[in-house]
C-alpha cells in the first residue's frame, strides 16, 4: 500500500461509498496501522500499469476467535472494480486473492456482506448465502 | 479476560457453535493476542457472581478502513446468553455495551450477522436490517 497512488485509490473507493478527502498524512497513518496488523490484514489491488491506475481492490481482516478451537475468520470488505473495466472478471480475481489469503492464514471460513443483487457474483466465487446483516449507524 | 473461567466461558460459547477443547495454553495465547489489539477489540461478559459463572458474552472487533475518511467500523461477533437465563435482557445489555464501546472508539457504524429469527431482537437494540451475508468454508 506504500506505493499506491492515494488519490486514485480513494477515487476508486468513492465508487463504492463516501471515501472523503483523506490527506496524505491520514493515508500514511492508516497504511502504517494496517501494516502493523501484519498477516491479519491484506489489501488486494489490481493496477492498470499503463495508466498507473488502481482499477480494482478489496480487503480482508482476520478475526481471532475463542470458539472453533480458537479459530480464525476472514472478513472481506470494501470490494470495488472501476466502472470503466467491469465485466472482465477483475472482481473475481480480487475475491479469489482475498479468499486464498485467508485460507493460507488458517481461517476456517471467510464471510462478507453484500446486496441481494450482488449475491450471484459471490456465488460464482464459491460463496453461499448464509445469514442477514444488521447495522447501527452513529 | 485474564480472570475468566476458561472452561465455563468455552462451554457458554459451545451453546452458539462448536467451541472445541481449548487448552489453558491456547486460551492464554488467544487472550494475549486480543489484549495486544488494545482498543480495537473488546469482549463483554456478564457473570453470575454467586455461581462464579459467565452467563452472557459478546465481542466487537474494530476495523480501520480507508473509506469514510479513514473511518472505523465495529464488527459484533459471538453473542450468546446461557440457555438457563434467557429472556432477562442480558443479551440486550451485552449488545448495548459492545455498541457503546464501538461508538466511544469513533466508529461510524457497527455491523453484525444474525439469523432471520434473531433480527427482531437486534431491531429492539437499535439495529436495522441491511444486506445479506455470504460465506465460504474451508
Amino acid at each position: 500500500m506504500c506505493n499506491v497512488n492515494r488519490t486514485g485509490f480513494m477515487q476508486l473507493l468513492g465508487q463504492l461509498t463516501v471515501a472523503g478527502a483523506v490527506s496524505e498524512e491520514q493515508f500514511g497513518e492508516r497504511v502504517k496501522y494496517l501494516q502493523e496488523l501484519g498477516d491479519d490484514h491484506y489489501v488486494a489491488v489490481i493496477e492498470d500499469t499503463e495508466k498507473g491506475q488502481i482499477i480494482a481492490t478489496g480487503s480482508v481482516l482476520i478475526e481471532h476467535k475463542f470458539l472453533r478451537n480458537c479459530g480464525k475468520v476472514g472478513h472481506i470488505e470494501d470490494v470495488v472494480v472501476d466502472q470503466t473495466v467491469r465485466g472482465q472478471r477483475l472482481g473475481q480475481r480480487i475475491i479469489e486473492s482475498l479468499t486464498q489469503f485467508a485460507k493460507d492464514k488458517g481461517c476456517y471460513k471467510v464471510i462478507l456482506d453484500c446486496s441481494v443483487e450482488n449475491a450471484a457474483f459471490y456465488e460464482k466465487c464459491g460463496y453461499k448465502r448464509k445469514e442477514i446483516q444488521m447495522a447501527a449507524y452513529f
